[in-house]
């Protein structure tokens, strides 16, 4: 078994040969000056089981025709077994059609990645599980719940999950079974006249002098945890901590979390990460649970 | 038949759907927050010929990408014969593996463009013809030479079209046919000492009192052009043009073929131009003579 590093692995590459005591390859890797990555992987591999690890945050579709050229690289060298490690899968968040004609463009990545001779894909906390589906092969979905928990666990007295929405209530449940912690969720509705989408008053959320852990698989823009934050400290909450797996952190969306009150920001090293802003912790541990 | 006018077109497909008299549909784009591309066909098309139209000029992954999002939801609309209409093919240098283990660019590119849902392919003067089979469907090559060479037979007067190396022999001996003009090539050495790559002298090149048009696939930092100048203005060339299919212009690439003595520079609209600075000559009619 080998592990190869691609252009945009953030350590992850590292940390897991350490993790499984797997040797580490690192592909070669420039860009043209009109643009264009050039790729070469500076060994002949054959008859193995190859990890790659590629993660596809910004620049999203650089790093994705990067990933493509590793894998087909790899592919053409024949008889491997290939194992696309992508920790932070762009485009996922487009996984319907809202109105008709609009690109599944999760579909396309996947489809392409399989395609270019992905056997086997894991991935960190997508954001739908179902979308996984399009790569069309088998698919390993790590958790990192545990190493964010122990992470939090530090940073609380009084812990208390509350997913941001509906959708996030399986995952609270999760990291609150890992801080046996009691969770919740809250819910939105949208103003018919004006269209604004507005927390629902939900007088049975008791948060009373709890430390409230607010989680979700990413921070963007920050616009649904700023809300919850706001609900949670109107609900009572003692402080509020900000667990998201993948953080983009766009449009200021950092200064604009810390001044809505949330206090601490723990997520993962899926992207680059400011390490004096937030607790970044490894998601090579629950990748190494996978494999 | 239906034109879809993509990201990067640069113009081709309003000329293509005048030309032809094919409606023209332009695709809805925006681009995200994080840098992820957004893209929706605004009709519901099945049952039709497509001619899909994307440039794959600088930031090339970028339109790459939304070349596949483009493919893949019109192939998703079914029964649909796409043709991908790539004007700047990008990657199209990287076609072979000078070591082992380089990603070979063009075949991943290709691929993906193929199965992404493209069932035939028209690129404009590619860099390797041979290359091409990666696209594994049929594939159509435009020549926007006697464009070129219209445009061009305006700015001389005793015309002599001259290769700036063996490989874009064939080319000019094209757009020598268009002019009735002489042709021949440059031949360059690498000095086994330095490494240097040097013209060869070339006693029976007389260029004595013409007007020399140096031509070639591709203008990107300009050397091989610039090198090709000085060995025309050697042999008594009067004056230099250059013709190139596709222009990038990369590290002041213009400026310096003009302090080397290049009078004009004749490009197309595969990829944007100033059009103060070059004269530039639609590809659209090559287009068109294919469909």
């Amino acid at each position: 078994m080998i592990i190869i590093g691609g252009t945009a692995t953030n350590g992850i590459d590292e940390n897991l040969s350490k993790i499984i005591s797997v040797p580490l390859l690192k592909v070669e890797h420039k860009v043209f000056p009109d643009g264009e990555s050039y790729i070469r992987i500076p060994q002949h591999i054959t008859n193995q089981e190859i990890l790659v690890v590629q993660s596809l945050y910004p620049p999203q579709d650089k790093h994705f025709v990067e990933l493509l050229l590793i894998l087909e690289t790899l592919a053409d060298m024949k008889n491997n077994k290939i194992t696309a490690i992508v920790p932070y899968l762009a485009y996922s968040r487009q996984d319907r059609r809202f109105k008709e004609g609009e690109a599944l463009s999760i579909k396309t990545i996947l489809n392409a990645i399989a395609r270019a001779g992905a056997d086997v894909l894991i991935v960190i906390e997508p954001h739908k599980e179902e979308e996984l589906s399009y790569f069309g092969k088998e698919v390993k979905i790590a958790d990192p719940m545990p190493e964010l928990a122990k992470e939090v666990s530090k940073k609380v007295e009084k812990p208390f999950v509350l997913a941001p929405d509906r959708g996030a209530l399986e995952r609270a449940k999760r990291l609150a079974e890992q801080l046996n912690a009691e969770y919740s969720y809250i819910e939105k509705e949208r103003d018919r006249d004006t269209g604004e989408v507005r927390i629902k008053n939900l007088p049975e959320l008791r948060l009373s002098g709890k430390d409230v852990i607010i989680v979700d698989d990413i921070i963007s823009t920050g616009g649904t945890m700023i809300q919850a934050t706001r609900a949670a400290y109107e609900h009572g909450a003692r402080k509020v901590i900000s667990v998201a797996v993948h953080s983009l952190f766009l449009d200021n969306a950092y200064e604009k979390l810390i001044n809505s009150g949330v206090k601490e920001i723990v997520t993962t090293n899926t992207i680059p990460q400011d390490p004096s802003k937030v607790a970044v912790v490894d998601v090579s541990p629950a990748i190494a649970r996978k494999i």
